[in-house]
């Protein structure tokens, strides 16, 4: 008997998609606006969830407080108000589009929760783009 | 060719996270401030989903406003306006956690749907913490 | 490694559900209100997903402003501030429930969007009602 | 000391914007894919708000569930599931614009509710277009 | 030049409506299912306005990180999963209808904000009903 | 008699909150992590408002359509995937915080709208933190 269990948190970051090694042409024809040098921003909303069997002695699958604590140490802190090509390290060399954010933030997540639960990392872009990712 | 048709309702309770056998100190350090002995209360969002072939006379799988009348009867009379822990026989001696309540609904709900649909319920306790339970 | 990739979208649209070949008494007695020959409407919501592997070289999935633009062609321009049972010559024939739609909607959209793409919709009828097809 | 209290509700409904005395060129071109005459439908969503003192009796400015079944027999039981233009004897001369709709629904509030309490509608014509009306 | 800064917070609270000087028959016919003798909840949900002029030096009206603290310390820490009839000292004696607590919370935080702002507060009992008040 | 006509749109952009003439640390005291060099970001959401008479022939207000058009040429072309401190000349020599936005953009909307109407301009910054300026 398996329930998830669901946290939502948001961070406001500045980010630009594009590659070094493609010349501005290739990247606007790419990333269109996206790509503005001096950067744009949004407030990304996430949804944590954790699936597994609930706990007969606290009814928890997960206490809910410790999944919010860890998604404040873990990306809060890390990625808010932060640039993400600039000041956070996973994007030295990665293109922080919205897939890519998604698989860097269910990584940093997934080492600090029990094998014993599956997770999944819901990423708003906006209230019109969102992505999954399952680890799948 | 199957389709899930998903339902919104809501209720307002009132609840207190303890275990009886538990002292105070022991449901203070787990249960926190979910553990006034005043309770505190929320409003429950649930989404109720319901998934299986289209019926080709109808265009239904399942008529939406029977779902609602099910949702209304069991879960919306039972829990609304109500304290969880003292007026619904269910969390008698079951700890009304998100996790323990979804499945109770579920169970509630089942038993009133064709075994031929899958049924899924999704669980808001805040707009911020929210569950799932499929049966799985 | 697949990540799913959303978008929203929504149109107006006016419908009726009923049979013509049903009579009065029996279009009543199944669709209730919702078979005023005179028609309603709703704000139709969408979300329309895809899931598949990260593209190395641009770090998406599938570009989201191609998905949108698709969106636009397939649904939004022909299904907008239409009437669906007498202006889209798909529900000629087929009586426009939400179920119907979301079907419909996937089909229109799954030979314009790469196979090794999964597809699912969501369709909001309203805000309280709403539907999804995977193409299960 | 006056306070403000709201009730949200909704109904759905198909319309048309034209006018009979117009042809249909210029119809077209001042109200657009508005004036599709197969119409085109919407979900309505409606916030009622009144405004006045607190009864020192029950600590209620106006009992909302009186509020609510005021909304539901003067708004929802006369438009949900409605062709406004058709069914709604009150746009059988009037554009059923929503600035018009906002008029109508607060002239027929107004009638029922206390002069001793001010009254606004706002009324939802999509998430993104709405309508209010205060009566001044 | 005069501009408004809102900002949105939220606590879960039990409570029940009822006058102790009236027997159940009155209390029941007054606040039906509000009168549950064992208390029923809800996620409030909160926006407090402030209004004035813009600090030419900072560009604020006032530090939106000022006005949270505020509401952390008057609100939340006050209200948060509390029972408001037994928990909270201001409605010992007062019943806890939504527009009582709205003035309540005015008059918690009118105290600590400029009198050269404006202040405005808005309460939602249900994401269905609120209420509003601005101290006139 | 008046009606009020709103619209909502949105913009992303970049900022960063700080004042040339102050040191880092009286900037960082004063605006904190919003004053990283580096740049923060938000998805802004914006509802445009215009008041005034209903006009006989069409039963508009004001033609959403060019309202829509309007917020696109001056706030949304001018503003979307932008830097607003490098990019977007207004600021140039003024803090981007929420308030001083408003007023630019309500001055920019300002001189497009007919002096009959009154305008409001709302704009969310995050969805807990906004502003409001009515060119009062």
């Amino acid at each position: 008997m398996k329930v998830t269990v669901s946290r939502r948190a948001h961070f406001n970051a500045a980010h630009r998609l594009y590659r070094p090694d493609w010349d501005d042409v290739k990247n606007n024809e790419v990333f269109g606006k996206c790509n503005n040098p001096n950067y744009h921003g949004h407030n990304y909303e996430l949804i944590v969830s954790v699936k597994g069997p609930i706990d007969p002695e606290t009814g928890y699958v997960m206490d809910v407080k410790i999944l919010k604590d860890l998604i404040r140490s873990e990306v809060e802190d890390a990625f808010d108000h932060k640039n993400l090509n600039l000041d956070v390290p996973e994007f030295k060399n990665l293109n922080p589009t919205a897939e890519n954010i998604v698989v860097v933030i269910w990584n940093k997540l997934r080492k600090h929760i029990s094998t014993t639960l599956e997770l999944e990392v819901v990423l708003y872009e906006t209230p019109r783009n969102f992505v999954k990712y399952t680890g799948e």
